[in-house]
């Protein structure tokens, strides 16, 4: 049976946030090197207040130059980046809330960045969510038709 | 002082579900002519599978041929109907799962689609969130930077 898991041991994860992420971020990059994957930290590192859709649109990018398999997008709310992020054909971040709805990413759309909002979610939730997001392989099938019509 | 506001009485909004979000666009349609609104239905309309995307595209496009001021989005968890239609520069949907995250779509995003979950919130949430969403201005400023840097 094919592994349609997203990432595997060993393989570089990218992970942008904005200036409301940056904390969160530095708990999700533990939380991806603790699952075995090498974090690629595309930033921001301080409280200055930065542009979101900078960071979306650079993990966007990093993932089709295949400098790294997947991502991981925070803003305050998540809406921010998720939207820089999936202007970008082949990626597709998929703002998940709790831990339902990050299984469900992956399984019907293939989600290959998970993008949650730090004011949203506390960093225990967001590490679940990172664990059961590239825990859960994509379901195929017709599922698959509807992510080849995303583009 | 300029009225941010994405849409008013009169104006024509655009909605749009695969099969799982067809009653949730129902109570939907009801509320946005309650608020003065005309809905513009583009379907699904039935529980016959249907593919996400294709609706979402069309939502998209109906707001870029300003058939529509503003759309609504719905599909099982609001996620893959998002992706879809943050594929089409100048069109930022907002995947919200309750009242304050559409409100800061508003105010932060100016968000001119809001998804939603059918699966996720139910029909008196979904209400409150929608009038929420469409009686919050966006707040400009910094903000505005921001959105026109996603495209």
């Amino acid at each position: 049976m094919t592994d349609t898991r997203l990432a595997r041991p060993g393989d570089i994860v990218a992970i942008a946030s904005d200036h409301a992420g940056v904390e969160l971020k530095t708990a999700l990059k533990g939380e991806l090197s603790a699952l075995g994957f090498v974090p690629l930290d595309l930033g921001t590192n301080s409280s200055d207040s930065v542009d979101y859709p900078d960071f979306g649109h650079a993990l966007a990018q990093a993932i089709l130059d295949k400098k790294a398999v997947a991502g991981v997008a925070i803003c305050g709310t998540g809406i921010g980046i998720s939207i820089a992020v999936n202007r970008h054909a082949g990626i597709r971040a998929a703002l998940a809330y709790d831990d339902a709805t990050a299984k469900l990413a992956r399984e019907h759309n293939d989600a290959n960045v998970l993008a949650m909002g730090a004011r949203i979610v506390n960093a225990d939730q967001a590490k679940t969510m990172l664990k059961t997001f590239f825990a859960t392989p994509f379901a195929g099938d017709r599922h698959a038709r509807r992510v080849a019509k995303l583009g």
